[in-house]
């Protein structure tokens, strides 16, 4: 037998190949797809060392500053808050929202560095990121046993699921944007499903790589384009169909579909 | 200003006290506390070590043996793979799924221990385990990079939420069994809130120690009773109703609550 990816036995389901070449699969970057994840919640799980250096994993929420690093509020009576004020380095996990029944399949991704005690204008920046994220905190934020905690970014990895998946370097998540269309994903979907099904399967077969698309649902979206489901006679696979210039709100949707299909007909 | 729990600067809200003791206040153990998150899901993230000794947060699937030890699934390729090849120390946060909008009013837990591969009758049965929980990993589990790992809990830190958190010895952790009813909580909420509101208020002013209940919510149900959120002129407050006897499921609801609604009126 040959080797394959993870050697894998040869009895996983397999996707048809692309009949023509995908037009545009153009994504977000690694970078963006990381900014994305951790803008999408205020809950994530924090691993720390404990005394003796074992790895000490515990719930913790956070805000971001504007370079994407996690302000975390933290109780010196807590586990994570001694481990911290004992050994500052840290690293979080976070998972985006997401509506797979396999959580492996969803997009996350870890934060990894040294964690410090903002001081000055930071503290305030930090209080107030915290705070915007996580409202709840309010009633505890100026405990004399909570001190507030920057993770200095250093390290990121990114998984978007099956197969998706790169490191990041600092510099690149700090200057990178979470996307602004991904959060919206759900809405989209909807509304493509029941304004733009036709659009869907016209793109697909012009554009997607799949000409002999009998059906075509989206299951992803991004400024850059849509991620496509896609059934054929000859099984179902999972494509793209890329914008022709990358769009700021899902309100650009529609007319980005429109040029698409403009440019199918002609 | 006197000190106060987590130096309480002293304009957090605060609940009116009971007016009579509160009947029955039985809840269940921090150790089937434990159990109840473990098994409430099977998503969590593990905390293990990385080549230096940072500590490394990733999302890992698991499922349970009937010690309650979790069963993961990791490739060698992954970081959490590599790590736990070199350094067998590890933890799992775990945290239940809840409709609170705070996250930290939530219950989740973290098992810390020392992870095995697992051999003989012991690796069929966990991954067995695996593969009930985690039906996706069909796909992955016999692929020569990935293992079967046994996190042997030897430190359980149990987290109900604001105030509820316990130590949980391993021997406890591992003898004690999930909540039958917690994983129904919505819908015995529902039912409740259908069927019988009149009870609920009845109950509250009876055993719940606010005899001045002006409404009372149903925001949490185990084996042993009913949480329960009560308005009275005085503020709002959280309470509890026990059971005269553990259930063993949700049908069991009603009949328990008939008896203590006899025993208000005797």
């Amino acid at each position: 037998m040959t080797s394959r990816d993870h050697g894998d036995p040869g009895d996983a389901p397999s996707a048809p190949p692309p009949l023509t070449p995908v037009a545009n699969g153009t994504r977000p970057s690694a970078a963006q797809e990381a900014r994305t994840v951790a803008a999408s919640t205020n809950v994530g799980t924090l691993a720390t060392l404990a005394a003796n250096g074992d790895p000490w994993a515990s719930v913790v929420t956070y805000g971001l500053l504007r370079s994407g690093a996690p302000v975390l509020c933290l109780s010196l009576l807590a586990e994570h808050g001694r481990n911290l004020a004992r050994d500052r380095r840290a690293s979080i996990a976070i998972v985006a929202p997401s509506t797979h029944t396999d959580p492996l399949a969803g997009s996350r991704v870890t934060l990894a560095g040294v964690a410090e005690q903002p001081t000055g204008a930071e503290h305030a920046a930090a209080r107030e990121a915290h705070l915007a994220a996580v409202p709840a905190a309010t009633y505890y934020i100026d405990f004399s046993d909570f001190s507030l905690w920057v993770l200095r970014v250093q390290r990121v990895r990114w998984v978007g699921g099956y197969g998706r998946m790169d490191w990041v370097t600092a510099a690149s998540y700090a200057s990178a944007e979470p996307d602004p269309v991904r959060p919206h994903t759900a809405e989209v979907i909807a509304r493509l499903h029941t304004d733009h099904a036709n659009a869907l399967l016209t793109l697909a077969r012009t554009f997607g790589g799949y000409p002999d698309t009998i059906s075509a649902s989206c299951t992803g979206a991004d400024r850059y384009g849509l991620d496509v489901r896609v059934v054929t006679d000859r099984g179902v696979a999972y494509t793209r169909i890329g914008y022709s210039e990358p769009i700021s709100s899902i309100d650009d949707v529609p007319g980005a579909l429109e040029v698409l299909v403009g440019l199918a007909g002609s």
